[in-house]
């Protein structure tokens, strides 16, 4: 998303999926670029961004506006009716801040409470294309910083209330690789039983298990399968499958 | 709209209000707080800002990101549906970049060609509150800076072919002064006839010619009535009231 030339590829190919749709996008090289440039350290922990109040108007401003702005700007060139939300806009995402854990505290980084299915809905349903930034709010009115995986994985749970979903991961490889040496060897399905397996016989491992465990609960939760592939394969056949 | 305190008064005061409504904010202090810390110079001619690339990334980030979104999840706790939309937005606004003129090139400047004004009306009835952000987009996908007082009067044109519609700008005095050293000399009412005599005996001068003219031009356009009052009296009877 964050390279024009990557970011044109992609859209190009997000406008040519038939059906309804809805884009989530994240931001967090562009938001790291900026704190940069303005003195704001940067601090991971668990591969998630502290959130304090200098970097939430950072992520506020990248997410919600540069990032976001741009995408449906790009979209509209495209003849697509593009809207961009955060959680903020009618109330979309509720969430909540994230309480202080085993000593971590993210700050202002959300956890999603509930998605308003219906209203995206009714939204897609007459020819929008909802533009997702990763920000949510509190019913306090705090902007909060959210995952955009987590946001990509509630949508579509709330959403497969009303249609036949397709959960599309853009990931940077081709898909989950069964030897992480050989960028060929994508699995192409992937369900319960084979996971557990997989799992077993150490072909599936580290960051990839909770990744694909939050796949199978999207399915669980109503969702008709999860593709996790190559963003330049977005709106093919490739990449890894997983169903029920 | 830039302060805190006085954001939270006015967010109250335009919750309060009653019937539809559509709020359009600015947020120029803002993006020259950053383009500053950026070190980014600011250029202004005729009160309007030269927005080059770098200041257009700004403006995208402070007017689409931080402000908007920061009033809609203020509405949001308030209870208010609000949706932050920009010109790009569903295409709401169409618009074009400014040429340059008398030898002088805005950069990303957008004019107005026109607002989807059944769209609008089509959210708003539906009990969305849109937050309209001053950027409008070209056809071509470019996002352009463009002056929220043109905005907001030509919103307010377009809703009028559905609604009555008053047109309220928020302003540094209480309204238009007969006496510009007395600022309780507010004129309560002006119409195309009182403006002429105003004009012609020197009571009305300056910046406050265009404005008014604008807000004419609004009243033959289908707006019912224009008030220009201070960000504090927004939901009384204070102010100027410009009808046809």
């Amino acid at each position: 998303m964050e390279d024009k030339h990557s970011l044109n590829d992609l859209l190009d190919r997000f406008t040519r999926i038939e059906g309804y749709k809805v884009l989530v996008h994240g931001g967090g090289r562009t938001a790291t670029d900026l704190a940069t440039r303005m003195g704001v350290e940067t601090h991971m922990v668990n591969g998630r961004r502290i959130t304090d109040e200098a970097m939430l108007r950072i992520v506020t401003m990248v997410y919600g506006g540069l990032v976001n702005k741009t995408i449906v700007a790009q979209l509209l060139a495209r003849g697509v009716a593009a809207l961009g939300l955060t959680g903020a806009d009618m109330g979309v995402i509720k969430a909540h801040k994230r309480p202080v854990k085993d000593g971590v505290d993210y700050g202002f980084a959300g956890d999603v409470d509930s998605v308003d299915g219906e209203r995206l809905a009714a939204l897609i349903g007459s020819g929008v294309v909802p533009v997702m930034a990763p920000l949510t709010c509190s019913a306090e009115g705090l902007i909060l910083n959210t995952n955009a995986d987590t946001i990509a994985a509630e949508t579509a749970k709330a959403l497969s209330r009303h249609f036949d979903v397709t959960l599309t991961y853009s990931f940077e490889k081709k898909g989950v690789l069964s030897n992480s040496d050989d960028e060929e060897s994508v699995i192409p399905h992937i369900n319960e039983a084979t996971f557990s397996s997989l799992v077993a016989d150490g072909t599936i491992a580290g960051g990839m298990i909770p990744k694909i465990e939050n796949s199978l609960a999207a399915i669980r939760a109503g969702v008709s399968r999860v593709v996790i592939t190559q963003a330049a394969a977005i709106g093919t056949d490739a990449g890894t499958v997983i169903e029920a």
